[in-house]
């Protein structure tokens, strides 16, 4: 039977480091924004376009200057984003087809779930998603800690959001994942020795 | 560093089954409802009486006509339990240094958390907790789904409002934990020889 393990994660929960580690530890394949360069080049479209659909924002709402219409910009930019998403799935499907793997983000728990993958989800609380995020150095450091953690649940509303678009079911609700992953005042390499620990 | 593994669970979820292969798993000692016989022998009320108020609600409401008074009885009540939880917390206490252990319920993530235990929830989706309820064969087997599901929501919630009346947390809430284990739909050896293929 085939191994595919989905991880959903907050924005500065280590998810991403989480999902590296175990996929080098089984020695399997690992994807996260390969998918999206892997799609851009499928439908043509620009992969900073893609990106900011994907990571973002399901619906992107420009400032109603900008187009024609509200709605109408609305619509055309639904339509974009949802067959990015179709795309997107295809992908992530002939990948876990293809080999055993770890998937972050991506609806792919969702998208897989005729192949069972064992579900993921990466937690923290706001403290340690800031502490992460500055120790990182993707944050700009003139940035108090109000504005970046305003920034940050900012970027988890967007995929909450972008997860009950496309799958109807509530992200980060403990029943749609197998494993709910605590990584506050922890570090990645100290989380996946806990479990282990607990399960030798 | 002493290994305290706490694990709160919901009603057949099979959490207490994990607590015990867990302990098994590392050689450590395994506590449940030893705890509440040792308080009993401490306290000297019968075993029976602080089951009751231990396991159902912090504050038990007898039907007014048993009592004098409602809020006498309660009052009453309401001492008792304290007390049974206060005296519940030093057992916990003693035991996890005394030596490494697992122990199911009994706020022992809270009582403990000076001595930063793992903390474990493990939880499951209604169907599975029936299927797992009737397998135990400790129902009354002319039960039907309805009702034996508001048995076990009422059970649950009684174990809610005691975690929340002595904790001040919301019971089951995925910060309150460090690893959140959904058992629907398996077998909890199967749970935990996922987990160790993830992490081997």
């Amino acid at each position: 039977m085939s191994m595919i393990i989905t991880i959903g994660r907050e924005f500065g929960s280590g998810g991403r480091e989480l999902g590296k580690r175990i996929a080098e530890q089984l020695g399997i394949a690992y994807y996260d924004k390969e998918i999206v360069m892997e799609i851009s080049k499928k439908t043509d479209l620009a992969y900073d376009y893609v990106h900011q659909i994907v990571e973002q924002k399901p619906i992107v709402y420009y400032p109603i200057t900008i187009g024609t219409s509200f709605s109408a910009v609305g619509t055309n930019v639904n339509k974009n984003s949802t067959s990015i998403y179709v795309e997107q799935s295809n992908v992530i499907k002939e990948m876990a087809q293809k080999s055993d793997c770890v998937i972050v983000g991506r609806c792919a728990d969702y998208i897989l779930k005729d192949m069972n993958p064992f579900r993921i989800f990466v937690y923290s609380d706001m403290p340690s998603k800031i502490k992460r995020c500055r120790e990182k150095g993707e944050v700009d450091q003139n940035l108090n800690d109000r504005k970046l953690a305003r920034m940050i649940k900012g970027i988890d509303r967007n995929r909450s959001r972008y997860y009950e678009f496309y799958t109807s079911l509530k992200w980060g609700d403990p029943l749609n994942y197998d494993l709910m992953i605590n990584t506050s005042n922890k570090t990645i390499k100290e989380v996946v020795n806990e479990i282990v620990k607990i399960v030798k």
